[in-house]
Parts: structure tokens; sequence; C-alpha cells
């Protein structure tokens, strides 16, 4: 039975009412309701996959839901807010049958406990194209605390979570290259590609600490030029104090001209912010409180556009990174 | 030059950014912000439609646009919300190009003004197939004052606003029937069937009135169900009470099997609500300040299902409707 014949009040009732909240009002309703409490604002984003686009056809679903909603939650706390609540809509071709659905809920299932969240309402309709999903993530934030990307100022530290380029190298091995890393490296690095983990613990502790935050989803250096941008200034990068993972690092040392391009790569799901130098205890503390590395890599500086410098600050050209800005 | 080529940033900077109220940050953020009066939820609902399923690829994008909105605005009325924003995902095929996007927007924006909405977010994607097309309105309401669907009690009336049938007889038009009918009726039932008109003033007026209450998009029949399957209750309703337009009344006089066909009619967003005798006459006045129709249709009673019956009371079978409870 594929998943046109189900219907639609069948696909929602058996695998996603199982997934609603009490808000979700078990999904037999025209909306959902959500409370929002006193002195809180709503933050809402939105993100759209489709297959063969944004993921492949083949992909494992549980792997295809949890990235489509941990993205959503990185936007989240890339605002500094914390998670609540996802609307799910999703238009499926008949092929993708229940099979596909049951581990596709299941996904969703084991994210909504890890990251304490449910599901609220959606749609789930049929389509003759590939599947298309949408998820619109709610979450909450003290009113004014949220953090956004227009704040960064001349002096600036700029900042980024964990590691960078590993989902950019996970998505090239599973292209077919580097097969002589360690098979514990590649999964590594395939895991970070395929579901990526949101800095959502971070995220509302960097509220009245960062000027302007940003996720790396675009890749690093776009990002940070979309800080710039709204931000109205410039930044310099340095290319040596970029965070790498030992799996990372083990290519880049075979490869000297990888590292540039890994200042490009997206795809982190890592949080880059910018701070005053003040800061600078504070986030360190942090980082060593939640266990989560946050570095230095750069600073703001008047004027426009994002600048990759080498260890004797020479800047590095884009032929190099593969990031223009212009 | 088509869509795809625009690119996103492009695409939501030209087309949707100026729909952008001042909670979506001009969609230059990560997330928007949504402020929340205290004492109140917020309700949200969500829709999906896809070219060639849920609406023609050919159909006048201004109408596409409206519709989508019109039917999530519809949801938000059924619970007895108002509206304040909304978020858009959109994934379209590269052939859609700047004049297609301008229309749709076009429509958008009409609409925002005539509904005092605002777009705060979204995501806008490429797809190779059929454009799918995902909202999710948002809208307020006070605490504890949601009209749901379980509410309805033995002894209650059935009401509905407006009038019934219309958007059914409207698409047979489009596709070639009632050629006879004058231009005036056919235009009349055309509009209803592509841009509905959603109860948005009446809904709220009817928290405290309504026991119950959904929008009529399934079918008046289907829909009476699910209020009777969630509130587990029975209900009665009198085809000859059913509110016709004049347009459509012109159609049934000529065509005796018509009328059971219209009780099943969907896509009309007519709110239909159960409330007890006692607020009939509070029904009644509410329906001439505001100037809409609203006709006491059938009752509702202990035991399942629903039943249509005739003038004198025999009930009418579902050959004759269409409409199948089970």
């Amino acid at each position: 039975m594929a998943a046109d014949e189900l219907g639609e009040f069948e696909r929602i009732g058996r695998f996603f009412a199982p997934l609603a909240g009490p808000g979700g009002l078990g999904l037999l309703d025209d909306a959902a309701l959500v409370d929002c409490k006193a002195g809180c604002c709503l933050v809402v984003t939105a993100d759209t996959i489709v297959a063969g686009v944004h993921y492949l056809p083949e992909d494992p679903p549980e792997f295809v839901a949890r990235k489509l909603l941990r993205v959503n939650l990185s936007d989240l706390a890339a605002m500094g807010a914390r998670p609540l609540h996802y609307v799910l809509t999703t238009a499926l071709p008949a092929e993708l049958g229940p099979e596909w659905l049951a581990r596709f809920a299941q996904g969703l299932a084991e994210d909504q406990r890890r990251f304490g969240i449910d599901l609220i309402g959606g749609d789930s309709v049929s389509t003759p194209g590939p599947a298309v999903l949408s998820l619109t993530a709610i979450g909450e934030i003290a009113a004014g605390r949220e953090i956004r990307r227009s704040g960064a100022r001349p002096g600036d530290l700029v900042w980024v979570s964990g590691t960078i380029g590993d989902a950019f190298l996970g998505l090239r091995i599973l292209r077919g290259t580097y097969r002589d890393l360690t098979a514990e490296r590649s999964n590594y690095l395939i895991r970070r590609f395929q579901v990526p983990d949101p800095r959502t613990e971070l995220g509302p502790f960097l509220s009245g600490l960062a000027h302007a935050m940003i996720d790396v989803s675009d890749g690093l250096l776009a990002d940070l030029g979309h800080i710039c941008e709204t931000s109205q200034v410039a930044a310099v990068v340095a290319l040596d104090q970029l965070p790498l993972s030992p799996a990372a690092q083990v290519i880049a040392d075979g490869d000297p001209g990888l590292r540039p391009r890994l200042a490009a790569a997206g795809d982190d799901y890592e949080l880059l912010f910018t701070a005053p130098v003040e800061a600078t205890e504070a986030v360190a503390e942090l980082s060593s409180r939640l266990n989560i590395p946050i570095t230095p890599i750069g600073k703001i500086e008047p004027g426009v556009g994002v600048r990759l410098v080498d260890a004797d600050g020479r800047t590095i050209s884009s032929e190099h990174t593969g990031y223009r800005h212009f």
C-alpha cells in the first residue's frame, strides 16, 4: 500500500498524531494552541527540503526527518531561543509507503525526546513530483533578548562553536573521496553531514553576551558575510584559527589547499557570533561549563566584506576558498 | 529569466521582503519574532497545496496566493482566533519566472491589507517537480476562549454561515457544465470557488456562544462528521434548511437531485458550529449586526454519525449525497 492510498487522515492519525503535544489537540482540530509565557516572545523559523535537491531519495528517512528538524532548531539557537514546538507539512509521492513514513516519524520521535519539543500541527498531501518537506519551528525567548544578525560592531571578536568543515568533508566521503581514511573518522564526518547537532543548549546562554549571531549553513565566510552586511561592518578571519575536528585535521594535513576551502564550507550548523572583547572571559567560561569548544577566529572592523588572512596577515584570495562576497 | 536563475536571496528580497512585517526582521535573520499579548494564546495552522493537485498550473497566480492564504485564515476563524501573521515556504519549478512570482506576491499583498496580517518568514527553494506551496498562519485568542471541534452537546442547534455548495458549482462551471446560466451568476459561483471569503470577522464573535466549530472544507456533512466524532455525538441535518445562494438556487430548481449533493459539497470555507438553544437570539443578533446570514440547519443528538433528512424527517441515503460516514 502506497502513502497515497493511505489517505490524508490515516497518514496523519497513524504516523503524526502520536508525535503531537497537548497544544496540537491530537491534530484533530482546525489549528493548534501555543501558550506564551508573560514577558516572552515566540521565535518562528521555517525550512523546506526537496528529495533529489536537498537530500537523496534513498537517504535513510530517519536522517531526513532529523536533519529537517535540526536545521530549524539551529536557526532558533542562532537567535538565542529555546525550542518548543514544530509544524510539519509534507507533500509525498505515492511510492513512499508506510515503511518510509514510519521510519521518518521514528526519526522525529527520537529528536522530540532529545530536544524536548513536540509536533503541534501541519498538513499531509500527495504530489506527483518529488517529496517536499516543510517544517516551521517555534521557540521562545525573553522579550528583547534575541540575538540578531545586525548587532556586530567594530572591535568585536568573531567566535565559532565546535568545528568547521566536517559536513563538507562528510559529503565528499559519501561521494567516494578520502578512501584511505579510517572507518571511525569517515563515519564521524559522514554523521556530521547527515545529522547535524544544533547548538540548542549554547544559543540561549549567548543572549546578553553576543552582539550578533547566525548559524553556519551557507558556509562560514558567507554566513559571516550575512552578519557584516546587515550590521554594515567588515570582518577579518584568521585561517590558522579555524577549529578543525581531528578527522578533518588528518585530511587537511595531507592537502594544504583544503583549509581555505573549509573556511567557506557550510552545513555544519555551528553558531557563529560576534562579541565585545570584554565578553571573552564569559565566553571561555561558558565553553568550559557546557563542554563545547568555542574558538575566536577573527574580528569585526569598519568597512565592507569578509577577508580571510593567513598566519602572516596576508589576504587569501577567493580563488582558494570558493567564496565570493559580491 | 526563470525563478531558478533568480536565486533564493534575490527571490526573497525582490518578491517576499516587501511583504514582511516588523516581526519578520526584513526576512534577513535566522527567525522571526512574534509578540504575544498577556492573557492570549497563539493559534497556529498550516496548509499545503500542489500544482496540478490542488490548483491548476495555469490558474492566475494572484488567486492561488489568495486561496492558500484564505483557507488558513478560515482555519483560524474556525477556532475563534484573529489572524496576525503568516510564514510561507515555496518549492518552485524553474519555469515559474519572475512574472508568476510578482503576481503571486501581488495577491498576497492585497490580502495582507484586507485582513490586516503580514509575512514574517519562510523559505524559498527550487524543485524539479510541480510547485508545492505551504503556508503556516498564526493568530491570537484570549486564553481559554478557543472553540474546538470537541464541544458539541446533545440539544445543540447546528448553524452554518453564508451559503453552501457555491464552490462545488463554481468548479463544475469551470469544467463546462451549466452553460445556460447568466454570466453574472456563473462568475459569482466561480469566484466563490477560486477566492473564498474566510469568516475572519465572525469567528472571534462566536467565542463564548458556540460549543464546537469547524470550517466547511471537506464538505458540510463530512465536516459536521468531524465535530460529531471528536465530540462523541450524532447530528441530524434538514436538507430543506440548507442555505443556498440565489445562483445555486437557480441551478437546484432545475435539478431536484442536486440539493443532497450540495449538502456534501466542500471548499465553501463557511463556519459550521453548534450552540445551545439559549444562544439562538445572540446568534441572530450577530448575524444581523455583521450582515452575514447564519442559518440553523439541524441539531445534535446522542449517538454516532450524521444523518441528512428531508422535509418529512425521512433519512436521505448516502447514495444521494456522495458522503459516507464510514
